[in-house]
């Protein structure tokens, strides 16, 4: 499948606003693969697939994480969360995506993951600064994203927590990690 | 060693200011224990022996968790919950605590723990809207505290999530574990 097929194939499980998004992620992330030195044409490729099962069925994401021995946790979490699960395992087994960095990207693109890499980053930094996002805060995140992938998702990652705090919902304990994680690599850093 | 020992070693280990946040905690667990039906003298021995460590050198503090094995990871997370553990330790070691529930809320009266007891609030949500306590958001958690341990806890963990995120700090996986567990409580309770 060629990168036109793709794109046709995944626009096609999705509304049209969530194809917009996918566009701006696309976009977004070569803009910050170039930007910090990651390759642009795997990032791309991790943000056409990182969506694809965001509208499926519930059952039917249920069911891969079930049968295809994913991540069990995730089922006792927020259902936000099993499309990046689902939309990995789709990336190898319905797209033949090989690439462990372009796989895990797309995996980990919502929680991000203790010992995020540098893909895992722009993908994740990109689904929440691409130009349609309008929450409290994205306009910090765009600025801080000019300089540090590293501090503007920190302030990504704050704008969840903030969001659940403020609902009164549950955190995924992995988001936190993944804070903490990047926190702990600037401080030692810096 | 009877009451009023316990009550002047303790003292004599901490500046008077904090002494004062101690008498304030132990009557503030007497009334949570009588108004949420946990027994108020267990509630307040807890109390009592909570911030025992608290200014106990830091070199100490390392010192117990590594010899006596208590939990590692502490080590690697902030040095303001390292007072919690070690006055686990000293509560049964110093003190001659051997009540397993006194002993469990001294230790996770900081971070909460995923099934709190109801001791175990009791004393962490004393802890935080004693009299002395002043922070955004105390007054909602002494509001709360009239009808449920439970959501007055919340808002207590919540209030301690959003001083990390604006600080810009790490933020404790356990204190986040602790809050989602409640919610669930609460979510299945009601």
């Amino acid at each position: 499948m060629n990168r036109e097929q793709m794109i046709e194939s995944v626009k096609s499980q999705m509304p049209e606003k969530r194809w917009k998004h996918v566009e701006g992620v696309m976009a977004t992330s070569i803009i910050l693969a170039e930007r910090f030195g990651e390759d642009p044409v795997k990032a791309e490729l991790a943000a056409i697939l990182h969506d694809v099962a965001k509208y499926w069925p519930i059952a039917k994401m249920e069911q891969i994480i079930r049968e295809q021995q994913l991540d069990q946790g995730l089922l006792d979490h927020d259902k936000a969360l099993w499309h990046a699960e689902v939309g990995y395992w789709v990336a190898e087994h319905e797209y033949g995506v090989q690439d462990q960095d372009i796989l895990d990207a797309i995996r980990y693109h919502t929680s991000g993951r203790v010992g995020m890499t540098k893909l895992d980053k722009v993908v994740c930094l990109a689904d929440y600064m691409e130009p349609g996002r309008d929450f409290p805060g994205v306009e910090r995140i765009r600025e801080l994203s000019g300089t540090s992938l590293e501090q503007a998702l920190i302030a990504g990652f704050d704008s969840t927590i903030l969001f659940l705090l403020e609902k009164g919902n549950r955190i995924y304990p992995l988001t936190v990690e993944s804070r903490n994680d990047l926190i702990k690599q600037q401080k030692i850093g810096g």
